[in-house]
């Protein structure tokens, strides 16, 4: 079982504009239209962990872009919108009370989205796989996938991939 | 004639423990002590330019790792010990202005090193070229590389090499 982090930062570590905003993900020229490899991983992973507001970014994606069931991490939700019931479930609670819950469910592989969440997830050291996309742009400013926390975690580098000469994909796993 | 940054941060972006210090990256396995590629790229430059904070600490360092001249940035040192006289030299005043007189001088690839000084070049986009090393740790605090700023820069990315299956290494370009 993992539970692993798939995401694109800048180089300076931001992984969207202050706003949230992606313009500058969604600007990379793709010739190709190559999905560098998230189509694959998302094969591999058994369900999607987000937080709310990365929840409610994706609620307005068109058309759907996960293969899997959805987790939202809310203690304020009530319920999700009624045209992705079938696709996303509320959870709550302890985080790791949640992957417990979500193991014995048979989910083995999840996918840790969003930058609150990933960063609670690895304040407990409960990320077991970073896939981190380096995009060749310093922002300046804009929301940081890591946050400071009085804990020091080893990873071991499995594999980098260049894609189109410009991203660069490097996958980590942790190293106990 | 380029600036040039070459330099080793954590996953979540640090050069340096808070205090400074390096012990992460000194306790990096290096079987075939490898440089990593560091003599090949000081022969490809023809000075170095720092700040008093990282002179400091290099000046401390047994043999001495340079073999091109050093400038410091500072407006407060009076002058430079004297057991690296023949090895440093000060400079102050505007970035640009002493760019300038350096590449006068002859000094046309200049390695840019010390994080406040790659921070003030970086906000005055003084950065031609950054070679970016990642080491697979999250330090969870310490000394960031990159600080805010109100100022988005491109870059191209050129050639990534990963040394002993550890350490990423991203060469990148300014794209104007």
């Amino acid at each position: 079982m993992s539970n692993i982090v798939y995401i694109a930062t800048s180089l300076d570590g931001y992984i969207a504009r202050k706003d949230g905003n992606l313009d500058w993900l969604n600007e990379i020229p793709n010739p190709d239209q190559s999905d560098f490899g998230f189509a694959e991983f998302m094969q591999r992973i058994d369900g999607i962990v987000m937080g709310r507001h990365t929840f409610e970014l994706v609620t307005g994606f068109d058309p759907w872009p996960y293969t899997k069931p959805l987790f939202v991490l809310s203690n304020s939700m009530k319920d999700v919108p009624l045209k992705v019931r079938d696709k996303a479930e509320l959870v709550h609670g302890k985080l790791s009370s949640i992957i417990e819950s979500l193991q014995r469910k048979g989910f083995q592989n999840l996918y840790i989205d969003g930058g609150k969440t990933i960063q609670s997830f690895l304040k407990e050291d409960l990320i077991d796989e970073l896939i981190l996309t380096r995009i060749p742009v310093v922002l300046g400013s804009g929301i940081p996938l890591f946050a400071e926390m009085p804990l020091e975690l080893r990873f071991e580098h499995v594999e980098t991939k260049v894609y189109n000469n410009m991203l660069v994909k490097s996958k980590y796993i942790r190293k106990h």
